[in-house]
């Protein structure tokens, strides 16, 4: 038999949470936090919901917990903030097994907890569908600030990891595709255990050190690389012309789907979880040598268009809005 | 025909709702708020869902956004916090009309409005149900912190207001009760606009001046009387006694439905949003004094038991957990 919520009862569900979180915060209470000294605060919000963002097909709890935590996170590494913390609003059925939310929480904190960032308490309500919605704090001396806005023209654009890996690790646990078993494992981990890219902002304070901080812009490319960059250039005022050969892709994947497949789902896959920034070429090229990003292109002035892909064949092809909103409206 | 969610999509929604927010933080971005030197951040989140704490019967959206962002706020007065701002999560029906989308925010910017706060963004996404998840953020200075574990023996325990008015105004709503038309909408005014009482913090503040706060316990009364008084024994390892005369009472409400109700709704009506809190004798002296709160019982030894109630006939009766988990518990 099956534990679930409606048996345990809202208070000792609470009970049982407490545990998870960084101090006794769930249910009524609020939380303290301390915002270093010369740093200000970076809030985010995101809302997931159960059959639009996650199902039990393709996400066990611990992923949907891990995935939860990282997005928010990733949002953080893009501005160029340092995590602090959560705080978990939960809509639960009350046939929810506990396991279920155990897995949740479990997957919350083992994300947060290699970044140094907890569970700051939370709510939770008898809901008719699983809703779970994130704010994630986090702190960043305003001189280190990342923007969408700051990108000129002349700028390298770079980005962290492959894409297409989360589309094609949600192709695998579909059943879409048979990929070799060695690379399908690291897709399936690319779409369930996305890890947020604190470590190149790292990287990159390390490469700049004492000098000031040049304009860096940056998002991450949590809706598809296509969306990021589209981003970028609507936020700057921009245009970003980036070569198709250049964008890494997931080991494996070209073989296994085809090129243009695998494309495709690099740039409108989406939940990669990437950093897409555009930085000045000195500071690009250092970046790159260090291989912890990759180059795929440049800004360009925004009346030669916004988005320009150079394909294989070197043709020149507008990415357009049209092209995203499949995955942007997806939600309503 | 009523303009509903779906017509509109995601983001021509997010456009919609930027001009009710403090900064453009709606969707991916998250905002940057500044938290002032020598002050803690205080987070605190709540999650509301339609059919559990609000319907279209009792609660337009006007009022489910001023008692959602009056419930925030309220838990940060009760910590002597002051507000900042608050994000919001929301899952929409698709068939959502707009109009309540739109007055959901205005009652969210109004009460925010009264209370220098303000919204810095959110999230939102398609949902079988509504649900309403907000966090607010407020800051405080160590030194002026209310906790509830702060109570000691021989403190003057205090309330803010009346109690059972937000239970008699949704008795009215209801059409279970059919009070005196003026006081009806008093007690409708209760339950639907609700009013967190920075006020008393605020005169607090003043009579305490320049010299060091004493220890003061407190909390808000949000799932009724009887909760926080059973929440400040809980936490603080104290008894409270309190004087069934002594506790104030909406305007009308004994001649409408009976002594022994209008207590019980006093007790353990929920959603009251008054201030309960435990002082010392003096201090709490001139705070009756000032008129804005009443006295209405002392904490005692633990060893008396947690919370008493002195009845009309002075018989001494305690106040159980028992006689609020029906509350606790409704949402599971």
């Amino acid at each position: 038999v099956t534990e679930t919520i409606g048996d345990i009862g809202e208070l000792a569900l609470i009970e049982r949470l407490k545990p998870f979180c960084a101090v006794d915060a769930i249910g009524d209470d609020a939380a303290l936090m301390s915002v270093r000294s010369g740093h200000q605060l970076v809030v985010t919000t995101d809302v997931l919901v159960e059959g639009v963002h996650f199902s039990d097909r393709t996400t066990p709890p611990y992923s949907v917990g891990w995935r939860s935590a990282a997005a928010n996170l990733s949002d953080l590494a893009a501005m160029g903030a340092e995590p602090m913390g959560i705080t978990v609003g939960l809509g639960l059925p009350k046939q929810t097994p506990w396991s279920w939310v155990e897995g949740l929480y479990t997957g919350l904190s083992d994300c947060l907890c290699a970044h140094d960032a907890a569970i700051y308490g939370g709510d939770l309500c008898r809901a008719s569908q699983l809703v779970v919605s994130i704010t994630a704090l986090g702190e960043v001396a305003p001189q280190r600030l990342i923007r969408r806005d700051a990108a000129a023209e002349g700028m390298t654009v770079v980005v962290t990891g492959a894409h297409g890996g989360s589309r094609a690790g949600l192709a695998v646990l579909l059943q879409e595709i048979e990929g070799d078993i060695n690379y399908a494992q690291d897709w399936v981990r690319a779409h369930q255990m996305p890890v947020p890219r604190f470590d190149a902002i790292a990287q990159l304070r390390s490469l700049i050190g004492t000098s000031p901080m040049p304009a860096i812009a940056g998002m991450d490319s949590s809706d598809g690389l296509a969306n990021a960059l589209l981003q970028l250039c609507h936020s700057s005022g921009v245009g970003i012309e980036v070569f198709q050969n250049a964008i890494p892709l997931p080991e494996g994947l070209s073989n296994t789907v085809g090129v243009e497949t695998a494309f495709d789902w690099a740039l409108y896959g989406g939940e990669d979880f990437e950093l897409v920034l555009c930085l000045p070429d000195d500071l690009a090229n250092r970046l790159v040598g260090t291989g912890i990003v990759s180059a795929i292109g440049q800004t360009t002035s925004v009346h030669s268009g916004e988005v320009h892909l150079i394909r294989l064949n070197n043709t020149r092809e507008p990415i357009t809005h049209k092209s995203f909103t499949h995955k942007s409206f997806q939600h309503f």
